[in-house]
Parts: structure tokens; C-alpha cells; sequence
């Protein structure tokens, strides 16, 4: 390589997204599969969706359309119609439901994986694209399906090794919020302006508390950094009912989720609405009691409101809850889902209940980043083979080959460097074995197999430069026949 | 569900994309992980970079810009920079390891899979979204990179259960195809459009014959449908000299590398570049010979000429050859690649050779639907539990719980419907077995398992209804502590 200079263009990504290597993305593929799989035992079936998609077949959902295309990244196909990239997996299931009816079994019960896209203000860990893994049953109002994807939601967590004391499942009903908010004379019609800024700072009780929430629901907040949120205008005894019914949230959660619902349904407002939504817990509810998923696992909380506009009835918040890790104490929430019973009918015609969670895996990713420091996977590679000799690199390709054709992981050095640096790169690799043959080595018909994890103990151990660099301990040298046996013989003490 | 009708938006995909579903979606994946595996065991590290780019940052380079954007969906960002979605993987990696140079491993060896769209028009299987899964050897100016991009091409087919004589990995150099136009007067400079049009010629030789490209390097051709492309305006002996070159592809076909090789130098344009060319095509082929991959799986041919802009100089394709297939025989390219040694020096202003391949998997998995008619993998759904009593649907979650937990993938009926419904639903989902408890069987402990592949055998062999209605031969009644061992011993006979 010169170092001739060109007029460079600054490589740079767009803001808010992110690329992923190494562990991180072995890990994500990881948690992935293990998502995938419990679905997949449920008898979910799995389906891959365009990531584009109509925009007007997909519609707007979003909470907090904050931006123009109200959240979503769009533009005009050359027919003129509107394009969207997908914002969840959930409106591209709607459409694929709807637009192969005919053919699906119903329920129909899938599950996907996929990244989703979010024109949102890029900020410090708030991505534009992400990774979700969802599991949807559409065609069935039977409350077991609402139950299934709670205790759905709690088999991933026991799946993936998060402890039941560690996550919670958070179970409301949409049509409790609605009944709250007729009480109160708020309009929830066809998701009007205050409907949906109520909503929202709702929404924000985890991260900005009681108080935080109050001010939303009043004249606005003001934030940290002097930007003004402007909030949904209501009358201060307005303001007092809904905190008033917020904060019933806070016990919810210590008492068993009979208590919970017997307590809502004694202290608050009365419409057949607000029964109905309550009834409609119950049976939930006590599925999940006899089959054994109490509220250590689901609790009944009201203050749940998930954003997307689409939801109908019964709504689900997966949440991981450390109170004694101060990293992850207010981490919140890595999934949610509910019943959207109308998203179909407005491609089909037709009503086709449905209901689904969506699980953040990036987030869940960090989360479970902070708790297993030391649980790393291991990285790819097995060996390294060096070129000694540049006029024979078949030499040395066969010597990856014979490696690689015994399972093992081989790389080849492709530069044209020397040996430090062959040996820099196999570390850099994070290879455990590096393979010499130098020419005292072809001369013997021997190979050096170097244990690049051993050297470097070794070498923290041993003072004396002279025997470090005489590999002493780090490395053996077996005849050429004997190199694929010594290496596994590696490999085998070092897993 | 009701019949109520309201006014509805059309459920349609964007023209040019699809969903994949069922077994063509275990295939795919099926088929991305051989190849990735491939790719692992020679050394490679995955990757996974944004789908959305900066568009001066991945710049463009696709062939065939007949559309506004020059083929790469883009959009505006609040901010005013244009974003793109990525039109191929190498460009994000070319950007990748500019911006993350001091760090890495040098030469940077990855794999990658991942969605790639092109803004073209669409039609009969030519879609906007597909899947390529890429490996790429960065920073590396040795001809063993090359060699060894030929070498994984191979062995991704042979992987895959292609046989030798199936597939073809054609190697060509784009300074031969330079040299060629020296010769015969055009210039290459700055990918001029004359330039750019000629190669665009070549390329479809494949397709359209050697009459074709006469025409698009004359005046221009007039397809069936009647739309004319305007050609590159050449003169006749600036044509005939060009296809005497291309004609030579033939013939390399059926001889040895070397002797491909030794013809191209003896017959056709003398100048340093074109010597310079078939030096590097000869280091290449002399590795491949001393490891063992003969013509019969890389062969010299000249008329190669891959669409993209960035390659500086080694070039390979892969096509599936079936000479005695009619639905395969011109099947064509299911990959390419080559070496681009200035992709990466316009983000990073230094010389960072470089050299990868990629693999369409879209269009080989068709290809090899069609090879495999009868070879379907299986669904994923063994066990179907029908809910034969609605008041009690806790106790059937239990049996699919009961199933799930022996590792049977098991799914749970989550309408209301009839036994009849039931049954259809199982079949549907491809399911092996039902598992029916009704009113007899609960007061007797017991369980029916309905064996739904042998109904199907029994119920073509047996004519006597009465027979067929008693699921004779069909299903066995266990008591329910032998579900699961019963379950396990049907499904062990089926797979």
C-alpha cells in the first residue's frame, strides 16, 4: 500500500444506525435462534415479509411522530404510489394475512425475525434500525391466545437464562385506559390529538414518574437540555383521577393479580367498558393460574400503554427489573404486544381478531451484555496458518485445507508481511493456534503449531527474554503428518 | 367473524417484492448457513453492517442505470444528506473498513448476508429485494486472495450438493476487456459512457448471443416487446475486432487454462496492460492447479464482464451449467465478483487492495428447486392438540405443554371451531399427528392420536366408509401417561 493522498469522501455511517461484528453479532444471532425456538415449539410457523412495503397499505401507527412522514421513511416509487420501509413486523403481517386469506389455516400462527426501520432523532442508543422477533395469532379472539403470548413472553426469558425474579411480564387492556379516560371527558374518538398526547405521557411514567406525567397531562415539561414538550392541556382534576389512577399501578404489582382486578374494579370507575375490560383480565388471568404462571411472572399493572396505535384490548409490556444492578435498575421495557383486532379488517373487509408480541433484541441484547460480563462467546477462528515462504503459498493452502477439512476453523494469511505481524494478526484474530513452517521446519517435514493463548500466560509468567522468545512452553514442533492431531489436541484443552 | 363489509385498502405488495413462507423459507435459510459455513471455515469473520448508507459514501456503481436514482433507492434526510438502501454488501463494507481501519485485522476477511435493493424496473422474476451472502478478502494484493475466492465459489456448490459438472466459475480481467478496447480505439477513461456501454454489450452475451451484442455495439436492438435500446454506436471494424474476442470464449471453454491463456497472448492485442492481465490470470490459474481445481471447475473465459463498476482487475462468475435441463440449461450467473482495488482508497485516500465474492441465493435456490423436485424439507409443526372442550382449555394447553417439553414441536388449535375445522387446520399446518381428547376419551384417561400422513394412505386404500370414519389403522387411544412415548414412537416411523 502508498500513501499516495486522494480527495477523500469521510466514511461515515448515517446517523442512528449502527453496524455489528464479533461477539456482539454472534451473540444477537444467538438470542435470535433462542427466540425463534420457543416460538417455533409453540407451533408458530416462520415468515419472512417484504422490508418494503405500501405506505398506504401499512399505515401509520407510530407513537411520537415527532418527524415528517410521522415516523417512517418513505419515498415515491416511479408510478407515483409511496413506499415505506417497514416500522414494525406487525402491519407487513396484516397485509400478508389480508392479502393471502384465502390459502392460510386459521388461526394463522407465525413468527419472523427482521429488521424494522424508525425515522426518529438519532440520539446516544437510539437507533433507526433495529432487530425484532415477533409471534402473532391472527384469527382468533379466544383469550387463551392473549394468555399463550404472555406465558409466551415468560418461556423466552426462562429460555435465555433471565431468572423469574429478574423480568415481569406487565398485563393491561387498552379499554381500561379508554374507560378512564370517558370518565374523565376526554374524547378517545378515532385517536384524536389529545387522545393520543394523553396516551403518550402516560407512556412516559417509567422514565419520567409521577411527576413528569403530570406536567404532560398539564401545560407541558420541559426536559434537561431546556427543550419545552408541549402536554395535553387538561384541567387539574382531570390530571388528579388519572394519577390517582396510575399510582394503583405501584400495588398491582405486589398483590396477586385477582387482588389487583378486584381492587381496580371496587375503587374506580364504573361503564360496561371498563367491566368488560376487567372480565376480559380475569379470563386471561386465570388461565395463566392454572397453568402456572402467577404474578412473579404476569402481574396485572394499569399504567401499561404501549404506543402503537393499532392495539385493542388486552396489551402485554415485558420488562426486565434488576432493583440491585444500577446499570439496569430503570432499563425498562425489551418487548411488548396486545390484541389489535381492526388491523386486518381495514385491508380484508372483514373481522380477523388478532393478537401478537414483538421482542427488541438489540435492547435485550444490552441488557444481557450488562449482566454476563464474562460470558463471552468464543470468536470463529481456529488457527491461523503463516506464510513463510511467499513463493509457495500452496503450500500453505494446503495446510489450511487439511485443517478445514478436519473441522477446524482455518484462517490463511493473505498479506505479504513478516512474521510479527502474521502473528499480530492471528491475534488480533483471536485465534487460538498459529501454524509455522519456516524453512528449518520444510526441512525436517515438520510444523510449529503456536498456542497463542498459552503464550500469552506464559509470557506474563517468564522473565527471561531469551526463553520467552525460544517459545518455551507456548509451542511444539511434530512432524508434518502429525500437525492436524496436535492441533485438535489444542484446541480440545483450551474449550 | 362478521360479514360486516367497511371500505378497504387493496392488501397488495410494492411491484418487485415478495414474502417467502413455508419450506422455501427453511431452504433459503438452509442454504444461507451451508454457505456461510463455507465461508466461516476458510477464516472468515461475519459482519453485519446498516442497511441504510450515506449515498455519497457508498457511491454508485450499479449497471444499467436506466432509472432516476441510477437504480439505488434513496431518500432525504431531515439533516438534507441523501440516504440509500444498500444496493450491494460491498459497498457498506468498503465504507465499513475505511472507518474502522486502524482496528482491524489487516487483510480484513468477512462474511456477510443480508438484503440487498435495486430501484429497477420489475417483471417476471426480477424482483427489488433479494439476498446475497458475501465473503471478501480486504487489504490483500496477493494472487492467492484471488485464487482463493475461485477455490470457496467451488466449494460453496460442492457444499451444496452441485456436482462439478453442473456448475462453472468463469475467470476473466478486466484489463483484458481494457486492453481490448485500447486496441480497438475506445477510450475507458472516468467509465465514460461509451465505455460503459460497450461493457454493458458484452455482458449480455450470455443472454442475447453473439448477434445481440453486434447490435447494441452498433446502432442499438429492438427486443420483441419492441422497445429499442440505443447501442454504442461503434463502427463495423471496432465490432468485428470485438467479437472475434468474444468468439475466443468458446473455445477456452474446452481447453486447459494454460492453453487459454497461451492462445489469448498469441492471437490478439500486444500491449503491457494486456500482458500485464494474463500475467495475473496465469499466477491465478497455477494455484488453482496446484490445488487442485481444474478447468472443469474455474475456466478462463474472456467475455466475462460483471456489471459493476469498481472492479480494477480479476474477475470471477459463477454459473450453473445444465446442458441437458431445459428449464436450467441457461440458468446463467448465480454469482459474482472480482478484485477492486480503489473502493475503499476513495473513502480512506490510501491504496487498500481488495477482492470478494457474492452470492445471489434467491436465484439459486430456484435453480435448485427445480434440480431437487422431490427433496422438500419437512414443516415445523409435529403435533396439532384440538380442543375438544372449550370450557376447559387450560387442560389442553397442558398436553401441547406435555409434548413441547419432550421436544415435540407442538401447537395448540386457538379458534372456536368444530373437530372437522380441527383436522383441516392440522392438515394445513403440515402436522404429523392430533392429539384429541374428547368427552370418551376424558372419562377414561385416555388420549386419540390420529396419525394424519397414514390417514391420508389408509383413507386412498379403504373403500368402505364406515371403515375409513372409525380412523381404522389411522390412530391409536392411549391412556394419557403413554402420550408423549406414543407420540414420539408415530413420528420416529415418519421421518
Amino acid at each position: 500500500m502508498t500513501s499516495k493522498k486522494k480527495k477523500k469522501i469521510k466514511p461515515e455511517k448515517p446517523r442512528g444506525f449502527e453496524d455489528i461484528s464479533g461477539d456482539d453479532l454472534l451473540s444477537l444471532q444467538d438470542l435470535i435462534s433462542k427466540i425463534e425456538d420457543t416460538y417455533k415449539f409453540y407451533g408458530f410457523d416462520k415468515l419472512e415479509t417484504s422490508t418494503i412495503e405500501l405506505s398506504d397499505v401499512i399505515g401509520s401507527y407510530l407513537p411520537d411522530q415527532d418527524r415528517p412522514n410521522e415516523g417512517v421513511f418513505s419515498f415515491e416509487d416511479e408510478d407515483g404510489r409511496w413506499l415505506s420501509l417497514r416500522y414494525d413486523l406487525t402491519s407487513g403481517l396484516a397485509r400478508y394475512v389480508a392479502e393471502n386469506y384465502d390459502s392460510l389455516p386459521k388461526p394463522f400462527r407465525r413468527y419472523q425475525s427482521g429488521w424494522v426501520f424508525r425515522n426518529e432523532k438519532p440520539g446516544p442508543g437510539r437507533f433507526r434500525q433495529f432487530m425484532q422477533v415477533d409471534a402473532d395469532t391472527v384469527g382468533s379472539a379466544n383469550p387463551l391466545s392473549d394468555a399463550e403470548m404472555c406465558m409466551m413472553f415468560s418461556d423466552v426469558f426462562e429460555n435465555i437464562g433471565i431468572e423469574t425474579k429478574d423480568y415481569i411480564i406487565r398485563l393491561n387492556n387498552r379499554n381500561l385506559l379508554d374507560a378512564l379516560l370517558n370518565q374523565v371527558k376526554i374524547s378517545i374518538k378515532d385517536n384524536n390529538d389529545q387522545y393520543l398526547t394523553v396516551m403518550r405521557s402516560i407512556d412516559k411514567l417509567d422514565r419520567l414518574g409521577i411527576k413528569g406525567v403530570r406536567e404532560l397531562l398539564g401545560k407541558g415539561r420541559k426536559d434537561k437540555s431546556g427543550d419545552f414538550t408541549k402536554g395535553a392541556d387538561l384541567s387539574n382534576e382531570q390530571i388528579e383521577l388519572i394519577v390517582n389512577f396510575l399510582n394503583q399501578g405501584e400495588d398491582c404489582k405486589k398483590v396477586s393479580r385477582e387482588d389487583a382486578l378486584l381492587n381496580l374494579n371496587k375503587t374506580f370507575c364504573k361503564s360496561d367498558k371498563f367491566e368488560e375490560a376487567i372480565e376480559e383480565l380475569n379470563s386471561i388471568s386465570s388461565l395463566l393460574d392454572d397453568l402456572g404462571y402467577n404474578e412473579e411472572k404476569v402481574a396485572i399493572d394499569p399504567s401499561v400503554v404501549r404506543g402503537l396505535g393499532y392495539y385493542t384490548g388486552p396489551i402485554y409490556e415485558a420488562d426486565l427489573v434488576f432493583p440491585k444492578n444500577e446499570e439496569l435498575n430503570n432499563f425498562g421495557s425489551v418487548g411488548g404486544g396486545g390484541r389489535y383486532d381492526n388491523l386486518v379488517e381495514r385491508l380484508k373487509g372483514i373481522k380477523v381478531p388478532a393478537t401478537g408480541i414483538s421482542i427488541g433484541v438489540s435492547r435485550l441484547l444490552s441488557a444481557i451484555k450488562i449482566l454476563n460480563k464474562n460470558n463471552i462467546n468464543s470468536t470463529s477462528v481456529d488457527a491461523v496458518v503463516l506464510i513463510m515462504d511467499h513463493s509457495d503459498k500452496s503450500f500453505y493452502f494446503n495446510l489450511a485445507s487439511q485443517l478445514r477439512g478436519e473441522g477446524i476453523v482455518t484462517d490463511l494469511y493473505m498479506g505479504e508481511s513478516n512474521m510479527k505481524a502474521q502473528l499480530k494478526y492471528a491475534d488480533k484474530k483471536g485465534a487460538r493456534v498459529a501454524i509455522i513452517v519456516g524453512e528449518d521446519e520444510k526441512a525436517n517435514n515438520s510444523v510449529t503449531i503456536k498456542d497463542l493463548f498459552k503464550g500469552k500466560e506464559v509470557s506474563s509468567e517468564i522473565s527471561e527474554n531469551e526463553e520467552w522468545r525460544s517459545g518455551k512452553g507456548s509451542q511444539i514442533t511434530v512432524l508434518l503428518d502429525k500437525m492436524v492431531e496436535s492441533t485438535k489436541e489444542i484446541l480440545k484443552n483450551s474449550s
